[in-house]
């Protein structure tokens, strides 16, 4: 490797483009003492030529054509950093297909288009790197695809959405609304203009998709997730939670269920044991809980997005795909990507549940709900109620919460579509599952 | 690398040496395909031929004699578990200069014959991969080497010894006493027999060796390192930690000082704040927070030890170094073994601390300390007291804390002495540090 420079083709020059050249230059000896490789960037594709740059790049490094990173014989290693799913995904195939290693940390076109990415990249033997698209800092996909590679992977739960986790923490704190914390959370930049994907646990399932594909090695596509995000949480279920031991996250749960080698894949917000370390993640921090067969369970924890930590994860990647270029026939799937899994429908998942109920302050409520359960042989681990208001007509009416034992989601759905017939029950529960995170 | 089967040599057949068999018969199918290498268990040393064994091995793969793993020319890894200093530094020593990857999971060996150890491995250009050594099933060592590689390490602050964790965690759940909580962690299997190196912190002490050799490319020996055991922690410590918002652990330190370019190298029981992640880290589990310059704060939480977690670390270092012995003059020093870098002085090291002291309850006892404190000119943040005792001779004694502001601890230590003269102080007050876990 001695006496080599490999040249790096850098697309886009966006926040993490940024992140990625600044550190480049800022810590090059560094990297190039720790790697034992030295290299260069010898060109940087860009949208516009013409735009001011927060870091100065010598002018003839640019283009406003990523064909030419590819074209290029002498470039060795393509970093996509332009976001988006068209042209990044054109980018992507036409550099495997070039034979040059890419590094990525764009979630949306792996969640989009990384099963036929990552088949064409085992074919090929040209390896793709993703890092930077789960998790931010975090290394959980190079944990997942070394370290940790002699486990059967049993499942993984994680905060895998920044902006999400803090309006979740604020309201917590605070008492206030999912709206009002979400307004602070964008003044402060910690969430953007257009905060849906955060909102509606797209983001996180984009980033499960990766996760899922990657530990069990099988094609999976967007309609195999199961995505609610944390628009109906009130601070009311925060007092609640708390009340009850428990405290409220978004979640991603991939777990393989061996009976009949089938996935469990969804997004939710659940209520996670306050003694739980998942609990106590707070703010624009993530972090994801692997067990595995063999090392049990570890957690990583870290910045999940932003320019820096970011960039860290790029560059991380950079270098593995710098070391493992000299390796014939490399790819970087985590075992190859011919079987495909079956996913569990909902319906037929097992957790126990946290139900709130709106109800009229009257006699025979309770135990209507209560009865409609043991008609479906569900069990009630507990309940507790309190006032919640007095409506136009002058009827009271209280939050009324059941917690439910483990059943399969198919049962309590029946009991919900039942009792939305009776007038005294609010037709739109609240339902949050609670993760049994020890199991 | 397809077509060819790599051939490993397993030296230890112990605890860990039979987690590893076991896995790598259990998972082959698995670890072959996610690995895309073929490989095979050509020969295991062991002690002694005619002990039984919990794991069925084939008679013909054994030999009591390490040096015919060595000198087997069609065996490519070595992977070393014999445990203790003297045949493992041996056997380390002949595979390197073989030109035979070696994976070790030896701390002890590490910490005693790393730099010497690392330095050859460099030199020949044959990697020695150490994952086991630090933290169990917690990739820190690939973590550090690879994902974080472009991150100045700022500091590394770990709880890593999961026995004196079980203690403390106990201690503070129940108030008993140290030497009860260690009968109650041997009982369990938490504790060895000999339980020395966990209690009086040199275990922990080894690992912060290696790591901190690891993150700064340093050579360092065991006398560069300040180390303090958990053996004065009382219970009523505990309760004063509760009341002031922290709780005790026994953590490593290790800090890097830009002014000066040294390392602060410490193990100690330390005041950490309760809202801290490593707050929460109860029973044998042990976990480590980076931080980066470019990626801020992680931390990686696991099983700290056992089998098999430690088998999982063992065979992801096997994998890597089945797919980097393709890599012409590799090696694994995180950055060439070169400089010498200068550990800062104990008496230099700057942090707030908790002193508890044990004072007669008599008037003008607080204001003698304060005098003494304001004369080295330390500040006081906070103190509290409560009652101790009634000693054999009728005397009142309590507990008195004083929370002092952040100094360097030599001004501490001539307050202390001079304290030591006053007959209404006890001689030996308890001191902790208090971590503050976001600077």
């Amino acid at each position: 490797m001695k006496g080599e420079t490999l040249q790096l083709g850098l697309a886009g020059m966006g926040t993490v483009g940024t992140g990625v050249y600044e550190t480049l230059c800022r810590n090059y000896s560094l990297l190039e003492a720790r790697a034992q490789i030295s290299f260069a960037v010898k060109r940087i594709a860009v949208r516009d030529l013409a735009r001011a740059r927060e870091v100065e790049v010598p002018a003839d490094l640019l283009t406003d054509d990523w064909h030419e990173l590819v074209n290029d014989p002498e470039i060795d290693i393509i970093i996509e950093l332009i976001g988006g799913t068209t042209d990044a995904y054109a980018l992507i195939k036409a550099a495997i297909l070039a034979g040059k290693p890419v590094v990525t940390g764009n979630k949306a076109v792996l969640a989009k288009y990384g099963s036929e990415l990552f088949q064409l990249s085992a074919e090929k033997g040209t390896p793709l790197y993703f890092e930077a698209s789960c998790g931010g800092g975090i290394p959980i996909v190079q944990c997942l695809q070394n370290s940790l590679i002699c486990n059967k992977v049993e499942s993984i739960v994680g905060i895998i959405n920044g902006t999400s986790n803090y309006i979740l923490s604020s309201m917590r704190e605070t008492g206030e609304t999912m709206r009002d914390a979400l307004e602070k959370a964008q003044a402060l930049g910690f969430a953007e203009a257009d905060p849906s994907f955060d909102i509606n646990g797209w983001d996180a399932a984009h980033k499960a998709l990766i996760l899922a594909m990657l530990a069990y090695g099988t094609p999976l596509s967007a309609d195999k997730i199961s995505v609610y995000g944390i628009e109906r949480v009130e601070s009311v279920d925060f007092r609640f939670a708390e009340q009850l031991g428990y405290t409220i996250k978004l979640l991603v749960v991939i777990k393989h269920h061996e009976e009949n080698d089938s996935l469990e894949l969804r997004v939710q917000p659940s209520f996670v044991p306050k003694q739980h370390l998942l609990a106590s993640v707070d703010g624009v921090f993530n972090a994801i809980a692997v067990k595995g067969d063999v090392v049990g369970e570890t957690i990583f924890y870290g910045r999940g997005a932003g320019k820096n930590p970011t960039a860290s994860a790029v560059i991380g990647d950079v270098v593995l795909a710098m070391r493992e270029c000299h390796l014939p026939g490399y790819h970087t799937g985590f075992q190859p990507y011919t079987k495909q899994m079956d996913v569990l429908p909902m319906a037929e998942t097992v957790t126990p549940y946290y139900v709130r109920f709106r109800v009229q302050d009257k006699h025979g409520v309770i135990a209507s709900i209560a009865a409609m359960l043991a008609k479906y042989d569900i069990g009630i681990s507990g309940t507790t109620s309190t006032m919640c208001e007095v409506d136009a007509n002058g009827v009271r009416w209280n939050h009324l919460v059941f917690m439910i034992h483990a059943c399969k989601w198919v049962r309590l759905k029946y009991v919900l579509r039942e009792l939305a017939t009776n007038d005294a029950i609010d037709r739109h529960p609240v339902v949050f599952r609670i993760e049994d995170l020890n199991s």
